[in-house]
């Protein structure tokens, strides 16, 4: 997506340690304009496809997930991170590592909010090495739910994730696909 | 706002220690049709304010702070509890108890996104003890930034952290403010 290419160049900032920063429109500060056209985005790539809810995960995955979610007509359902007082013990969950904060998340769902009659489409902002979406799927899969794909708006293509979750024959959509990118500055896409 | 309390009312539980689960609708799963119309109420309440940009903390606030920025046409800030690698150093931070979770979060916001320039609305899901809000609020003023307000979708009024604040002379509009509830299932909202 042309659109989304331009902006990371303009907006985005290359950190040591492979850190896309792209804090002041997607995941710090949100530009509600800019999510708004991604979300339009993931519309129309999947709005031939039966979706009842879209799943993703906390934090930074909840804005583009809901603005997605207006455009569907349907609920956000987001998983947590951390066993919440709040949630109760019926919960299907998973163990997803983090690489930005090196440590094991256990993810958990509501059993209440998702089942064999639910059509998931799962919405996240990176894909990288596929730790969080693998999680996500692996719920949807002890659901019982019909995944739908996964639309991800920035995917760095030169790791595997993404790449072994197609293989295993998930639908990846992703708005930006990065081939490479380096602290210069510089920043190249797919074809 | 009487089509929020029927809705905690026909969709909320109240659980032991305290509890208000609406995480059928608010923070887990988000019905977004729900959201939109307490978006809406916000800016109903607030329309007449200068507001560059809306403040929330991760993750519950998100949804309700981003159908409420469409509204405004104005960006979202969420502040984030804890650090990430991909924050940076250059930020305003506080201390945040979490009685959910029984921890002090560290919780923090970017320098770049948030200066004296700016007219500040905070929105988040639930005010009880004010602990969140008044971290929120240490931030706005740590920036220089204008404090607008607050909008709250649900006040444990029986709770002081809202008096508190409102006595130093902060405004603060919660949609639902509940004067009792009990496990037995009762909910009674103020006048």
């Amino acid at each position: 997506m042309k659109f989304l290419e331009d902006i990371i160049i303009s907006h985005g900032e290359v950190l040591p340690g492979d850190v896309l920063k792209v804090d002041s429109f997607l995941n710090h500060q949100i530009n509600i304009e800019i999510v708004r056209k991604l979300a339009e985005e993931f519309f129309k790539i999947f709005k031939n496809e039966k979706i009842t809810k879209i799943l993703t995960i906390e934090a930074s995955g909840i804005s583009i997930a809901c603005l997605t979610a207006m455009q569907f007509g349907c609920p956000v359902l987001y998983a947590k991170k951390n066993k919440s007082s709040n949630v109760g013990s019926d919960v299907l969950s998973t163990t997803v590592y983090s690489y930005t904060h090196n440590v094991n998340n256990s993810i958990i769902v509501s059993k209440k909010y998702i089942s064999e009659d639910d059509c998931i489409l799962i919405i996240d902002d990176f894909l990288a090495k596929g730790s969080a979406l693998t999680g996500l799927i692996e719920i949807v899969n002890k659901s019982g739910a019909k995944l739908v794909g996964a639309g991800i708006v920035i995917e760095k293509a030169y790791q595997d994730g993404g790449a072994k979750l197609r293989e295993s024959g998930v639908r990846i959509e992703s708005l930006a696909k990065i081939k490479s990118m380096s602290t210069n500055g510089s920043i190249e896409f797919c074809e």
